[in-house]
C-alpha cells in the first residue's frame, strides 16, 4: 500500500530537543525517534520484543534506550544488550531499527531495506539551509490519506474557491489562471501558473508595504515521489514583464510540504514557507505562518470530509476532469513504483532461505 | 435492507429556512437538501462527482449548488453545468437528485427509482394544514433501528411501564387496557385501545381544568409502511358514553410521527403531537411538546439500549407474547415488500443493456 | 476464550448494597446481579427474552426482576412469571440464571455449565473473614486483557521499573531478587523472592514508625486458575533472620487479587491489600489503599497500552525471557484446560438430543 523503499520525512529535528522520546507511527508501523546523548537521531520499532510495551514509556541511557516494564536495554541498533535479573542475553534479540539522515532540520526516515538506503537519493531543497531564506517549521495531523493533499496541491484551481480569503484571493484565479506548462516527470510533476494583473492575495498582503498595487503572480509547483511539494512564488508589480525575465521589485517565497503517512487515512504534513526579504523583521514570518495556517485548515476541513465520504463508499470512482492531468500521472507513477517494489519483494522471499527466528525455548535456557 | 420505493419524510420545512443547505444521511446515503432561491425544494446526492468532496460545504447559486473544492456547478436536477477553468462540460456528468415533495410543512422524498416515484401515493395526515389544529413540529435523533421504534409503537402496554409518570398514568394500563381490536392492513394495521374510567395521565392533566375528574381514555393508532403513524387520542369524562358515540366535554390529540432510516441503526424521528382545543393558548401546545419529549426520551433510553443488545448477539431471536401481533405482522408485510423490490431489481438489471458510464478519459478531452 | 467451569469474582458484596440493581459484562455475558429482599444473591442475563430490553433498567420485586418495558417478570431463577395483558405464560419462558456464592464480602459467579458448580471448589483467601487482618476492597477496570495482568504478576522484577518510587523502591530489586523458587502447580505457580538488607519500599515506609532500618523483604506469591493471585509479603528487620523463621518485629501484609474478565480485551480487577498491624489506626489501611490505587494505575498505564500493541499486530510473537517460566506454564495449563472443556463441549453436544427450543408460535396462542 505505501512505497517503502524510499525517504520520509519523519520529524523537524527540534521535535528531538532535549532528549525526548518521540513516537510516531509512520507508515503503520510504531516508530520511536530520539537523539542519543552522542547527538545520533535514533529511530527503532515501539515495540520491546519481550512483551510487547511500548518503547517510548521507557529511558534513554545515553545512545541507548531501556523499556521500563522488565528493564530490558536496547542499543542504538536496535540490539538487546541487557536482561536485568538474566546473564545472558541471547545474541539475536532486539527490536528493528531504521536508517535515519538528520539534514536541513528535517529528519528523514527510510522505512523499506535497510541495505538499500542510500543518504544521497533525499531530495534537496536548499532554501532550509540558506540563510538569506526566512521561515518558521510547521506540523499538522491530517485525518485523511496522504495522496488526497498531494492531490489537492496538484490543482491549484482550488485556491479561488478553498481559500479565496486566505491564500487564493479571488475566484477568478480558476477561470484566468490556466497552467502554462504541465511536465510530467518520471517521479513526479512540475506545474506553472501565471496570474497577470491581479490584486495581492491576502496572505501577501499582509507582509507588504504597498497593498494596493496590482501584481503579476507566478507559482511553479514541483511535486515528487513518494509525497514532496516545492512550490516557488513570484509576486511583481503588474506589467513590469516578469514573464520575460525582469525580477525587479518582485517578492518571493520558497515553500516545502512532505506528506508522510501514518496510516491509510492518517497524515502527518510538515511544512516551511520561507522568504527572502524579512531581513530582520521576524514578524513577517510569523504572519506568513499564521496565513498558512488559516489556509491549511481550510484544506483540512475539505480533505477529511473527503476522506470520510471516500471511507463509506470504497465502489466510488473519482472522476478526472482537464485539470487533473498531473493528479493521474502522479497517482499512475507511484501505483507502478509501488507494484514493482512489491513483486521485487515476493521473488527475493521466493529465492531466500528462511530467516532464523529467534525461538523462545532459546531464551529460557 | 430498506425499502427504497416509498415516500419517506425526509425533513420539516423549516430546516430549510433561508438557503440553509441541510446535510442527512438517508437510507445510508449522503443527501444535501434545500430550497432554491425559486422556492423549489431541491434533493441531490451530497458528493461532488468530481474528488467526492461534500456538496453541503458548498454555496448556492441560485436554484443550483457550486462545490467549493474546485467550483463544479450543479443545476437542481443534479447536472454539473461548470467545470471553471475547462471549456466543456461533458454531458452526463453529474450527482444524483431524488425526488422531493414539500406539503403541510413535511419535505418527502423518495430514494428509490425515480420513474416510480407518484406524489399522489403520500399519505395524507390532513390535520397538519388544518387552521383548528396547533401543535409544534419536532424531531429527535435515536441511536436506533427505525423498527425498534415502530415496535415499540405497535403495543401500547409500554405506556403503563415505561411512561408512568409522563404519557402513560398507571401501571394498571398495560392490565386493563386491552386492545379492543387488532386489524391487519395490507400496508400496516390499526389498533384501538381503551381504558375506561381512569386518571387523566399527566402529560394530559397539565393541559385541562379539572384535573382530578377520572376519564375514559381512547387512543386508535395506524402505522403504515415504511414507517408512519398517526394516532387518535380521546379522553371523555368518564361515563358519558364516548364508546357509544357521545363526545360531549372531550379532549382529543391528533398525533403523527414518522421514522426515517438514517442508517441500519440510527433514525431520524419526526412528530408533531396536535390538539383541537387549545384556542389562543400557545402554552397548551408548548407544554405538550415537553410532555411529548420526555416522554419520547424515556422510549428512546431503552430502546437504544435494547439496540445495542441486539447488536451484540446477532444470533438472539427475539420472542414474541400475545401482544404482539400487530408488530410480527408489520414487519412480515415490510420484509415481503423489501423482497419483492429486490428481485424486480435484480430481474430489471438483467434484461436491461448496460448503462453508459461516464469514463475519465471522456473528460480529459 | 475463556475457562467457563469455574469460579470468576463477580463482584464485592457491597456493591450490591440497598436493592441495587448492578450490571456487568462477564467473560462476554451481560449479568445483572442483585440481593434479592431476601438476602439471596441473584445473577440473571440481563436481556428480557422478549424484546431483548435491559434487565438493568427494571425494577426488584421481592427476589423478582421486572422488565419495564412491557413488565414481563422474572423469578431468582430467571423463570418468567408474568406477562401483563397475558394470561398464560409458556412454561419454558424466561431468562438463564447463574449459579452464585457471596463468600467472604465476594461474590462468585460461575459462567459454564450450572450441574458442575460446587461451591466448595471456590478457593479460599481466610484473611478476608480473619478479623486480624484489615484492609479496603477495592475495584479497577482495565482496558486490557485479564492474561496481560496475570503476566505483569508473574514477574516482580517488573516492581524495579514500573513501580520503583511506590510499590518497588529500588531498581536494584530487579537485578539482586531473584526467584528462590519457582514451583509449577497444577492449577498456577508459586513463586517466592527475597531482597535482602533494603530499604523499605516507599507504600511501606508510610505506614512504619522506623522508616530509615533496613529491612530482609520476601514476597511469595501464589497464582491459580482462571486468574487469582494470592500473595503474601514480609517485612523484617535486616538481618534478623527471617530467612530462618525469625519473625520478630516483622510486619507482614496479605493480598488478594481476581482478574475476571469482561471482554478479552477488558478485565474487572478486584483486590483487598490487608495487614495485621493497625489495630485501631484505620489510616494504616486507608493509606495501603492509596499506595496499591497508585502502583496499580503505573501498571495500567504500562500494561493498556501493551494491550493496543498487540491488537494492532496479532502476528507479533511475545518472546520468552527466563523470568517468563511461571507466566509460561500458567498460560500452557490454562489454554490445555479450556481446549479440554471445549472438546467436552462438542462431544456433549453430539451425543444429546436437541434441546425444545421456545417458539413465538406458541407464544401467541
Amino acid at each position: 500500500m505505501f512505497l517503502k523503499n524510499c525517504w520520509y520525512v519523519a520529524a523537524w529535528d527540534h521535535e528531538l530537543i532535549d532528549g525526548k522520546l518521540l513516537a510516531r507511527t509512520l507508515l503503520e508501523e510504531r516508530v520511536l525517534l530520539y537523539r542519543g546523548e552522542s547527538g545520533k537521531v535514533v529511530a527503532l520499532n515501539d515495540r520491546c520484543c519481550h512483551r510487547g510495551a511500548p518503547l517510548h514509556l521507557g529511558r534513554r541511557e545515553g545512545d541507548c534506550i531501556r523499556c521500563m516494564y522488565h528493564g530490558l536495554k536496547y542499543d542504538a541498533t536496535g540490539k538487546c544488550v541487557q536482561i536485568p535479573g538474566q546473564d545472558v542475553v541471547p545474541a539475536k534479540l532486539g527490536v528493528r531499527s531504521y536508517p535515519v539522515v538528520a539534514r536541513d532540520h528535517l529528519v528523514w526516515i527510510w522505512m523499506g531495506e535497510a541495505d538499500k538506503a542510500n543518504p544521497d537519493d533525499i531530495i534537496d531543497f536548499p532554501y532550509l539551509r540558506d540563510p538569506d531564506w526566512k521561515g518558521i517549521p510547521a506540523y499538522l495531523h491530517y485525518d485523511a490519506n496522504y495522496l488526497l493533499i498531494v492531490d489537492n496541491l496538484a490543482d491549484f484551481s482550488h485556491l479561488a474557491f478553498v481559500h479565496t480569503h486566505t491564500l487564493g484571493g479571488s475566484e477568478e484565479y480558476a477561470y484566468i489562471s490556466k497552467p502554462l506548462a504541465i511536465e510530467r516527470l518520471e517521479r513526479g510533476f512540475r506545474v506553472e501558473r501565471w496570474h497577470m494583473n491581479a490584486a495581492p492575495p491576502p496572505f501577501h498582503r499582509k507582509v507588504i508595504q504597498d497593498k494596493d498595487a496590482p501584481v503579476d503572480r507566478r507559482n511553479i509547483g514541483h511535486m515528487h515521489i513518494p509525497g514532496i511539494f516545492f512550490l516557488e512564488s513570484l509576486f511583481s508589480p503588474a506589467g513590469t514583464g516578469a514573464e520575460k525575465g525582469n525580477l525587479e521589485g518582485a517578492k518571493q517565497y520558497r515553500n516545502c510540504q512532505f506528506m508522510t503517512p501514518e496510516t491509510r487515512s492518517t497524515t502527518h504534513f510538515f511544512w516551511n514557507y520561507l522568504n527572502n526579504f524579512e531581513a530582520d523583521d521576524s514578524n513577517i514570518s510569523r504572519s506568513l505562518l499564521n496565513s498558512l495556517i488559516e489556509g491549511f485548515m481550510e484544506d483540512k476541513h475539505i480533505i477529511e470530509a473527503q476522506q470520510k465520504i471516500l471511507d463509506e463508499d470504497p465502489d466510488f470512482k473519482l472522476l478526472a476532469v482537464v485539470a487533473d492531468a498531473p493528479l493521474v500521472h502522479f497517482r499512475a507513477t507511484l501505483a507502478r513504483l509501488i507494484a514493482k517494489e512489491q513483486a521485487m519483494q515476493i521473488s527475493a522471499a521466493a529465492s531466500k532461505p528462511a530467516a532464523a527466528v529467534f525461538s523462545p525455548e532459546l531464551a529460557m535456557k
